[in-house]
């Protein structure tokens, strides 16, 4: 191991997937794992040199990403906001949501203005008339900020949500436009920013949205609120520092990714559970659904429109769905692998008083309650023959969150490689937005209206 | 059809399962989903008899249960609360969160009091440090009201957020027992509240949490902000009286069970989908989750620890999804049934204006947008040959939402019948809470510790 890269400090625990203990026919020993590394040894170099098909790792070197970030968002907080609404969907909000969700005080919003160390925070993910709506009637858009995140600028539900708030800024401030930032690509919201003099962060060309959690997309909301973009960005680097520092038998993403897909491809365990303990992490779970759903859910390369391959990424957390999922996971179908997230000290201790009900809890931290819960859920997996993995992070902080992120993406990308799919594209996302062009009865359509009217399935309405 | 029954508003869509139009690998012909109905004969009404497995229909003919909530809420209501808390775990909150955020303003909490129609409302369903020390930063313990919910009264999760909650309240009021309220059965948290006069509300006997929606375990809360808690059980009386009255092939409750079996155990779809175009049905999707996952996901009635039965229900929302699940449910592996669930017409109006990024949505209703983003998702699924169903909501109110969770509960229960396992028991729980309390070192558990010890398996850290 090079020197140093012995200091990083997330961890990946591969032990619970290993067969022994487990049955063969549902763990994996662990020179299969070891096996299916060399087909991912050039995909590392190859993210991280020029022209490669993404840019997520090599952004991390670029200095001047996080610092535009900074300098805007020290700029804004002078000015005073009251509230900061982000408009993006999929990738382009999920990234800012995990940062805020985990770093901000968990009632961020509710906190009286003085105990807030900056405007509070919505997020506009949907094209839904009631929260919008609802939205509107909370917030003075004279002392709000609307920060539009879309790769592409033409994103209709993004451009949606952007045109109603454009409208109710207009109406209650002088000039929309300074009331905005647009964090884009080369499309029709920079065209839009150039001819209003809307002020723009780079969304980089190499990196598509689900990718973008360390770029302005993801860090420039966190960072209006004072939260600590730049050690998020700190902590990706020393992930990356570390994956092409070690070999891959230590490098967490690569071994991460081959469990992954020998459970599926070989174990019939295709359902890939996130769980994080720790409802600040409850975004996360949703992140990696979506950057794994759209990265990895891809026509298998034999082709054939129904041979899709792909694992099925399913959001849990704990403890709540010990009370929800985890009978399924335990008892039901053995389909699954469950990928625990941990973090070993909380940042604020809460004590447990005795009495009745659970005089037996006198005594105990809640952290330790919470840590000894998930022990008991992977001991009650293993028992029951399921395998498990655990990301552990240290504390809940900007750097070990940066790391996982980044982590979690490299898994990403190499387990696309194991697939042989391609990480970055999303044809099957098109399809559906055309066919609701034409229902919409937009211009240029109308061959797509009628396709739709002549293929209608007949209603069977109960 | 029986006369009435015509009239129920909340409709199932099953023509988007059928084969043709869909192959037949991948959709049900209709004889084939008639016929699975006949083995379910005899279920609803053994639900409705004395001595039910379940009491969960049956309590709906009880309006004794109703009128508690609503009279012990209104007498709340007057002395003027701040917040409400409400602490309890998988059914027992999620019931009331599935209706708070379906029936209250989106922003409730944010709105300012004169605009509020009852306190603010936040849901303890975990044990996690942060997020409880976060909550007591934002409310007044003298002008709280602690809702616990717990039908055995000894949960251990909810007994530990009671616990620091109790010892807040006696921190900063005369008597912790004064501002709390329980939901309980005859367990330990009733022989508590009998102990210090706290007031009680009945957790019905028959009644397991998660189908508890309906009982004041999901309607004091909602009804303490000034919901219409009668309203939704009228509605869910309004679909068990359809139910009773219509054959088994009106039944959507009945019909959407046979096609969930069917998909899984013969079309090798076992992930059903749970997607709602609407935010504030976001925790549907997840009380579904919970409803399906504890009920069905059971081991095998032929036995053997690996032979588990049961879909894996996975939670999704329009529109946000179609930029994340929705390219693996398109293109991905041919092993999913989606359920949406719309809503016909949206409580507020939006209208969108033109110009730049998306000229062409002047004049589109931000709900029209939204419904047509949720037919080209099912077109683009149906084009793919992947089955779909549809709930469809008139609007999203109290009675309509009875409904559904009743045809949900009642598409449970026969689910379960299909398969041949029990929908009320929950045995797959139990072996991570044992082991969590040998993990903290609770008096009793001194033999499950040493268990563990001996078994713990290697670890691989990386």
């Amino acid at each position: 191991m090079a020197r140093g890269a012995g200091r990083v400090d997330v961890r990946l625990e591969l032990g619970t997937a290993l067969a022994p203990p487990l049955d063969a026919r549902h763990g994996l020993p662990r020179q299969e794992i070891e096996a299916a590394l060399p087909r991912l040894a050039r995909v590392l170099p190859e993210l991280l040199a020029p022209g490669a098909p993404s840019g997520f790792l090599a952004v991390l070197r670029r200095p001047k990403v996080v610092q535009e970030v900074l300098r805007a968002a020290a700029r804004w907080r002078r000015r005073g906001l009251e509230d900061v609404i982000h408009v993006g969907i999929g990738g382009s909000s999920l990234g800012a949501e995990v940062l805020v969700r985990a770093l901000a005080h968990p009632q961020h919003n509710l906190l009286p203005r003085r105990k807030r160390r900056g405007p509070r925070v919505h997020f506009v993910d949907n094209v839904d008339p009631d929260s919008l709506s609802g939205l509107l009637d909370v917030v003075d858009p004279s002392r709000t900020l609307v920060h539009v995140v879309s790769k592409s600028g033409s994103t209709v539900e993004t451009a949606a949500g952007f045109q109603i708030l454009r409208e109710a800024l207009s109406r209650r401030t002088k000039s929309w436009a300074s009331r905005c930032v647009f964090t884009t690509g080369k499309g029709s919201l920079h065209a839009l920013a150039e001819e209003h003099g809307v002020e723009t962060l780079d969304f980089p060309e190499d990196v598509g949205g689900r990718f973008s959690a360390l770029t302005a997309s993801g860090l420039f909301t966190p960072a209006l609120l004072g939260l600590d973009a730049a050690g998020v960005v700190a902590g990706g680097r020393r992930m990356l520092l570390r994956m092409t520092r070690v070999p891959l038998v230590e490098n967490p993403a690569a071994l991460a990714a081959a469990v992954a897909h020998l459970l599926a491809e070989t174990r019939g365990k295709p359902i890939h559970v996130i769980m994080p303990y720790a409802d600040a992490l409850g975004p996360l779970a949703d992140w990696v659904v979506q950057l794994s759903g759209e990265s990895l859910g891809k026509r298998s390369p034999e082709g054939g429109v129904m041979n899709g391959v792909g694992p099925t990424p399913l959001p849990a957390r704990g403890t709540t769905d010990q009370h929800s999922q985890v009978q399924l996971f335990v008892e039901g179908p053995a389909d699954k692998l469950v990928t625990f997230v941990t973090v070993r000290r909380e940042s604020r201790a809460l004590t447990l008083p005795g009495g009745e009900p659970a005089p037996y809890l006198e005594g105990v931290s809640l952290g330790e309650l919470l840590r000894a819960e998930q022990q008991g859920t992977a001991v009650a997996l293993a028992r029951a023959g399921r395998p498990s993995l655990r990301w552990d992070l240290p504390t809940l902080s900007a750097g070990p969150l940066g790391q996982l992120l980044v982590a979690l993406e490299a898994q990403t990308a190499l387990h696309a490689e194991l697939l042989g799919v391609n990480a970055y594209d999303q044809p099957g996302v098109e399809a559906g937005k055309v066919a609701a062009f034409a229902l919409l009865g937009r211009s240029g359509y109308e061959r797509e209206a009628q396709a739709i009217e002549a293929d209608r399935p007949p209603s069977w309405l109960v």
